[in-house]
């Protein structure tokens, strides 16, 4: 992917954290459902709209990640917005493959805090796994196998 | 509100960062719009689960937020969940009055990347707002005039 990133004023307006990076959610555009929370720096939200797919960056790798570049699982953006702080990117995307998680799973949201039935405690809940993994991960990624 | 909150096997669970925080994300449960992002420390959460209403930590007041004590805009939580990385938490509320924003508006994500049309330059977006304030925030919380 060869861009060239100009200075930019909308992405001056935007209030980067003391790494120079953002959080940005991306949100099924059909669904609604929220996929994923990544970070961004200037780099790649810049790259975000010249391509009108989702890049990020990769905090542990340290570098540009374009989503979907190992798993095929792109997101096409139809729509970049950010809040009042201007300290949080949304994106609304068209998710390739139906599956945004590195689980395998459609959203990486996918775990509840449910109630267990058989106590009064104030600890009385727990995070249950919710939703099913629709392609094994080593399908997914099996270079990293 | 006088809850007593004890140790919890679900808060430990979840990566707070250095300031012993989280993100979190209130979403609609009705319409699936994205509301809001705040933070939550361990004590905010807790009481979240025990009210049933959003409750958030103020980095700026640097103290517990009930989110809607001073506007009345509450939200009641029907839904919480965290991601793989359990880093990010995600509520499903019901926006009491229809308004989360403190500017007046249904949503914090109100300002949205827009093309302008005649340009062809790299800076070529500027952020634009598309939704209206439904309430004047002078009316919101009249005791900051």
């Amino acid at each position: 992917m060869t861009v060239v990133t100009l200075p930019a004023d909308w992405l001056d307006e935007l209030k980067w954290d003391e790494q120079g990076l953002i959080p940005a959610i991306a949100q099924d555009d059909q669904t609604g459902d929220v996929l994923m929370v990544a970070w961004m720096n200037r780099d790649a939200l810049a790259r975000t709209v010249e391509t009108g797919q989702a890049v990020y960056w990769s905090r542990s790798r340290k570098k540009l990640w374009h989503k979907g570049e190992s798993s095929g699982h792109l997101q096409r953006v139809s729509d970049i917005r950010t809040d009042c702080d201007a300290d949080v990117i949304l994106l609304k995307v068209q998710q390739t493959g139906g599956i945004a998680c590195h689980t395998g799973r459609y959203s990486c949201f996918y775990r509840q805090l449910q109630k267990k039935s058989d106590s009064k405690q104030t600890d009385s809940h727990k995070w249950r796994e919710t939703d099913p993994i629709i392609k094994d991960p080593g399908e997914i990624y099996p270079g990293d196998q």
